[in-house]
Parts: C-alpha cells; sequence; structure tokens
C-alpha cells in the first residue's frame, strides 16, 4: 500500500481526492500540491473502509473536531456512543477517542463499523491502560498498541513525541506545569527513567506504521499552557522546535502530518502563536485546543474556547478540538458534548467568513435574506442548531390561512424595525 | 447643577471620581483629564441618588449592559424585575429599559428605587408608546419625554440623532436595511414628514436637558448592520461621521457622551469598526452590541456576540452590551438574561485580560495557582459564575476527613497530569 502522498506523487488521483476539491471550492490541482507538501491533510486510514473523510488545511473549510471515552470513573461504552452521535449530530467533523478505562479496542472497531466519521486517537492512553505506573512502559509495549489500532482502522494519531528530557526544567518555572495527559506520562517516564523520549528516539518505527497504514500523525503538544499566564512561554516554543523537525520527518517518510496547539492562551497571544506554528512547521496544518481566553470561566469554558478558536481559525488555525461546558470539572455529558460541538461550529464559521470563504459568505447572506422576509422556515433549515431555533421561536399572532408567513418573534413585535421600512 | 466635566474643570473632585480611578487602577489626575476630555464616562443622573456608578473608557475595565424592558405580547413588569435581579446577579454594570409596551415609567421609578446600577433608556420608545404611527411624533413630544425621564433619574440615554435624511438611499442598498428600532422610527419619520430629524434638528435642545441633569448621551447607531454582510458599508460608516460631529458639540455643551456600533460584523472587519469610531468620534467610549461574528446562530449568539465582543474590548472598544441565546427569536427568558450576561462577561474578562489589566492578570493566575493545588472550594470563588461551577464538579472519591482536599475531577481521575509531576 502507498500512502496518498506517494499516490498523488506518481500522478494518480483517487476519488476522494476530487471531490473534496470540488466539496472544499479549491482547484484540484492546487490542492493535490497542497497534500503533497503537508499544507493539508486528509486523514484516512487504508483499512478504514466506509469513511468519509475530511480535509484538513490551507484554504480548507475549518474543521472541528470532538473529544469521546471513558475515564476510570465514568467507563459506560453504550454512553460514549450516545455521546458520539450526539456530536455526529451537531456537526463534528471528526471524533477522538480519549478512553482512558475499560475496553477502548472493541468501542473502536464499533465506531468505525458503524460510523463512518475521521477517527483520532491517542495511543500512549490505550498503552498506559493496565499498567500501574509509567514505570512499567516501553516502546515496544506502546508500538504494538499503535500496529494494534492501526489494523482496527484509526484514521489519525496523536503522538508527543515533541516533548524531550531537555524541558523538563522549564515544566519548573510554569504556574501550572503540564496539563496534556500524554505529555504528563512521557514527562514522567523521562524523569524516572532518566531517558530521552522513546517516542522521538523511536519516532521512525512509528513512521513506519503510519506509513504503512497511511495514519495521519497529529504532534501532541505535551507542554501546551494549562493557563494563560504559561502562554507563548520557552517550554511551549521550546517543544514547538522539536514539532518543526518531526514535521520535517514526516514529510520525508511520506507521512500527513498535522501539529497539535494550545490550550489556554490571552487573546492578544493567540495570532503570535499560530503564526510561529505555521513558520516553525513549514505550513503543516494547525490543531489546536480551546484556546481558552480566560481561566477562570469553568462551566462556560465552551465560550471561552470558542473566542479563542475563532480567532485563531482567522489568523490560520485549521482543526479546532471543541471544549465542553465541562471542562476542568467533570467527564462531559450527552448535552455537554452538544453545547461543545455547537460552540466549536460556530467558531470554525466565524473563522470561515473572516476568511472570506465563498460558502461561508453565501450561507450568512442566504440566512439574511430570509430574516429579511420573515421566512421563518428558511431561518431554521439555515441556522446552527434547528431543534434549539424551533424551541426557541415565538412567534406574534398567528398568520390568517393563505396568508404570507410574515409575522415577527415576540422581542418586539409589531414595533420590528423591519417592519417599519 | 453643573456636569460632572464642568466640576472637575472647576478643580473640584467628587468622592465617587477618586473611588473609580482607584477601582480603576488609574492615576487619578489621568482619569480626571479622561474624563474633562470625554475619553471616559461616567454615567449618573444628578437625581439618581444610591447609584454605584461605574467608569466607562479609556484604560477602564470592559463593562456590560444588559438589556430588559417589555414588548406588546410580553408586558409583565415583575417579571422584567425578575430580569433585572438575574443581571445584576449575574454581574451586569448597567442595565437599559427598552420597554415597549405598559407603563415603563413606573417601571423605571422602582428600579432607581430600589436598586444601585446604571441606568439607560431609549427615550424615542417611549415617546412612541402610545401613538399608532410615527406620524404622530414630533420633537416637543419627545423632549416632554426626555425631560421626564430625566426627572426619574436616567442616567444615560440614547439618542439616535446621526441618522439623516442623506442616509436613506444608501439603507435601499442594503441586505437588511434598518435593524435598529430607534433607527427604523427615525427612518420611517423622515420619509414619510420628507424633513431632516428632529433629534439632529434640535440636539442643543437634547443637549439642555442633558446638561441640567448631567445625563451621558449614548449617540445610537440607527444604520448598525443587521447582518454581517451589511457591516462597515457606506450606510454605517455615513452615519458615523455625523456622530462624530455630535460628539463633538456634546463636549462643547459639557455633556458626557457615547458611541453605540454594531451589530453583526465578521471578525476580520471588527478591528477597523473599532478603529474609525475612535478616530472619528476623538475618542469618545464605544459602546457595541455583541458584535455578532455570523447570522445564522440564533439560539446561541450570547456566543457569536462573545467572540465579537472579545475581539472588540481587545481592540478599544469600552462598553459591550450583553446579547442572550434569545436574540431574534423571542423576548429573553430569565435564563436567557442569566447567560447573556455571562457570555457578555466573559468576552469583557478577555479583553481586559488581553489589555493586561493588572486586576485581570491576578485573577487568572489566582485560578490558576488554585487548580495547580486542587482547591476547589477557591476555584469556586474566583469562578466567574460559582452556581455552576459547583453544579458541574464531580469529583472523584471522598477526601479522609483531615485529608488534603486534591481530588481530581472525573474528567481524568487518576490520570490528572497534574497528578503525574
Amino acid at each position: 500500500m502507498s500512502t496518498i502522498i506517494e499516490v498523488l506523487q506518481k500522478g494518480n488521483v483517487p476519488p476522494h481526492v476530487s471531490q473534496l476539491s470540488e466539496a472544499e471550492s479549491i482547484d484540484l490541482s492546487e490542492f493535490i500540491q497542497s497534500i503533497i507538501r503537508g499544507h493539508v491533510v486528509v486523514p484516512r486510514n487504508n483499512r478504514h473502509g466506509a469513511l468519509t473523510p475530511v480535509a484538513i488545511g490551507r484554504d480548507t473549510r475549518v474543521k472541528i473536531n470532538a473529544n469521546i471515552g471513558t475515564s476510570p470513573t465514568n467507563c459506560d461504552y453504550e454512553n460514549e456512543i450516545q455521546k458520539l452521535k450526539a456530536a455526529i449530530s451537531a456537526g463534528a467533523d471528526a471524533v477522538m477517542d480519549l478512553s482512558i478505562a475499560g475496553n477502548s479496542s472493541e468501542f473502536r472497531k464499533r465506531i468505525i463499523e458503524e460510523f463512518d466519521i475521521t477517527l483520532g486517537t491517542v495511543p500512549i492512553y490505550d498503552a498506559m491502560i493496565g499498567l500501574d505506573t509509567t514505570d512499567k512502559l516501553n516502546f515496544s509495549h506502546f508500538l504494538r498498541i499503535v500496529e494494534k489500532q492501526a489494523e482496527e482502522g484509526v484514521d489519525f494519531m496523536t503522538i508527543h513525541a515533541g516533548l524531550l528530557s531537555k524541558h523538563l526544567p522549564l515544566i519548573e518555572r510554569r504556574t501550572l506545569g503540564v496539563v496534556s495527559r500524554g505529555g504528563a506520562i512521557m514527562a514522567q517516564w523521562m524523569k524516572h527513567q532518566k531517558k530521552e523520549s522513546f517516542l522521538y528516539a523511536h519516532f521512525d518505527e512509528i513512521l513506519a506504521v503510519a506509513n504503512a497504514y497511511d495514519i495521519t500523525l497529529s504532534i501532541g503538544d505535551g507542554l501546551r499552557p494549562g493557563c494563560t499566564h504559561d502562554a507563548n512561554d520557552a517550554a511551549q516554543f521550546g517543544e514547538l522546535e522539536i514539532i518543526g523537525e518531526l514535521v520535517q520527518r514526516c514529510r520525508s517518510a511520506n507521512v500527513q502530518v498535522m501539529v497539535e496547539g494550545p490550550g489556554h492562551v490571552p487573546l492578544n497571544l493567540i495570532e503570535e502563536n499560530i503564526r510561529k506554528e505555521k513558520e516553525i512547521c513549514d505550513g503543516a496544518p494547525f490543531y489546536v485546543l480551546g484556546p481558552l481566553v480566560i481561566d477562570y470561566a469553568a462551566g462556560y469554558d465552551h465560550i471561552t474556547g470558542a473566542i479563542g478558536g475563532a480567532l485563531a481559525g482567522m489568523f490560520g488555525a485549521d482543526f479546532l478540538c471543541y471544549v465542553t461546558p465541562a471542562e476542568h470539572l467533570r467527564l462531559p455529558s450527552l448535552e455537554d458534548v452538544h453545547e461543545g460541538v455547537i460552540a466549536s461550529k460556530i467558531a470554525a464559521a466565524a473563522a470561515d467568513l473572516a476568511r472570506k470563504r465563498p460558502d461561508a459568505i453565501a450561507r450568512n447572506l442566504e440566512m439574511s435574506k430570509a430574516r429579511r422576509r420573515f421566512d421563518w422556515d428558511a431561518q431554521e433549515g439555515l441556522s446552527i442548531d434547528k431543534n434549539k431555533f424551533s424551541r426557541y421561536l415565538e412567534k406574534v399572532g398567528t398568520a390568517s390561512p393563505g396568508a404570507k408567513n410574515d409575522l415577527p418573534c415576540t422581542m418586539c413585535g409589531e414595533w420590528c424595525a423591519m417592519k417599519r421600512l
């Protein structure tokens, strides 16, 4: 088997590449060049049969990811399937299974069989399930997990290979240390073993598996800032330098790669964050978590994340990982997943409009015209959450049979400004 | 009676000015100069006894306003009092009574007697209540309303005096025409009467009342864009030119003035919007509604508004009018008011942090330190909505008596990254 980069380099164009170029309104040859150069990724494990792939990167619509998965105290895979359905129905472009308890393998198999959505994982989690401490962790065990997940059909995998032992002293200077679960596992392992990260040391072996299954690697930011005070610090940018190097190694191996980013970042530092990633990682697609623009809005971090995500997207972030209202407080509920996806989609939509994507301009314009003619059905159809739209809408009075359905809502009633002119 | 500008010009410093300068961490003489020059306003009707005033403008904390008030189909003033309480308890800095039905005068008197929050109105609404059409509207009737509300103790009033008859043809080119209720009333009046706006023609008489009661004028943007497609267009910026002229007339009359702004604006046009206002209106405080960064998220416009408000605040907007999830769909409920205030406060807080206000930095840092030491009580105390924080929080296990309360939450349980290092 060849990776999509190799296939395209040989001049062959798989049908899904043509379809995506059309869906994204990008000229086909330009789109192909973007994939070959690594400015766009199309995560798609070659074992993942019934997948509807998405394109992530330069000039594409900003995509969003929803995290699902168990935790040691909330290990109910049936419930996680419900969350997956909620995420898909709210419009998620991809999901990551972040399970850290129970039989995650069966769960992933079910996702791949029953749903056509792009699936990502963080293999270090599966590698740690069942181990008491990181001391029992080693590369060969990790690689077996990667191979197993590759075989299952996982489309993209987060690998925290940019966090090296030389970064450990930088963590000490931070307010919040390490908040990435994968980053903390690797940092703890390096500290105890007094060795270099096995993910970095054996990166070529990971690349070999990724190449064989055409898995897209997502280089995790183990040192993403966990509070605004730690944003854009020496630890974060130190790791980013190594990530830039890993991106080049992925490209040399014809493996698609994207880069993960923060985290908690004040509004005024988001632009620098994006520009640095794009520069250091040579235009690799940027996958950000949030970013959350203040630290003290737990319960509303879907909103702090939407603010940061919109701005990040405007400046060039390509893929937004959702944040739910439950962030920092509990494993998200079904409702939290829905709220998180919608908030991220709003952020992505705001970025798409700011980047002047024609489809974004068209949808906003169509909605505005429907609003002007009081066409509530058309508005509902265009709205980001049809159910909430119809649940909330309170029109004034009732239209007489056959009359135009142009009643105003109860905000202004007959005082509606649009009714006067 | 003298306005605060006149009092300060004479070298007298009322106690609330010193208190506000301290609360805002602005040097007193600098703060006084900002008020005299019109870069900061402190809305405070000299009849409004038990008011805790707020400062709005340059270098101050970004403030937020919540709109309350009846509409023809939802005219229950008791319910509006409950919304006022919800807005105050969620942290609103000011409220506007936008009632367009019933006895708004009694309502305002009750607000002024029972609450100490800054109160704003749009007198053209009261002027229209009871009139069938705008044709019955005239300046002398309008002025009587202004005088009556001034007597009641209203602190700031929106006056849509910048919308002139010469702007009417520009409206025709728009997708959504006029969406400001006050703007639509004046546009309709000018169209039917074929006369210049009486608000503009008689602006000096309005200034005389404002001066007598030290009312802050808020120059309404009758042509605020109602959809992203209309943002920053000739109509909006045409009106802004006149608003800039009105700001100078207010200053000549020693009347405090701020300027209202949009509305619906794509993310990439917000900076231009703010810079133009600050330039054309010579640094007058800017009071924006949202702005909403996409048009099709009805049901979630508190989020589209928080995204725009945060960015506007970072670029220099001083006062954010909240938007609730009910925007475009119905008069907001009690719960909508709460959600709207919290979302706006998040936007304001994000802007304050981006502007590097020391109090914003401190609160975020304190929260992050509490998070690091798993001090959930301190986190709850610092969080933007203590009730939601405690309702959402699910800690893993129970601390043994006397043990440190350092349990992780159910998101990660014992896999908590901060527990590893």
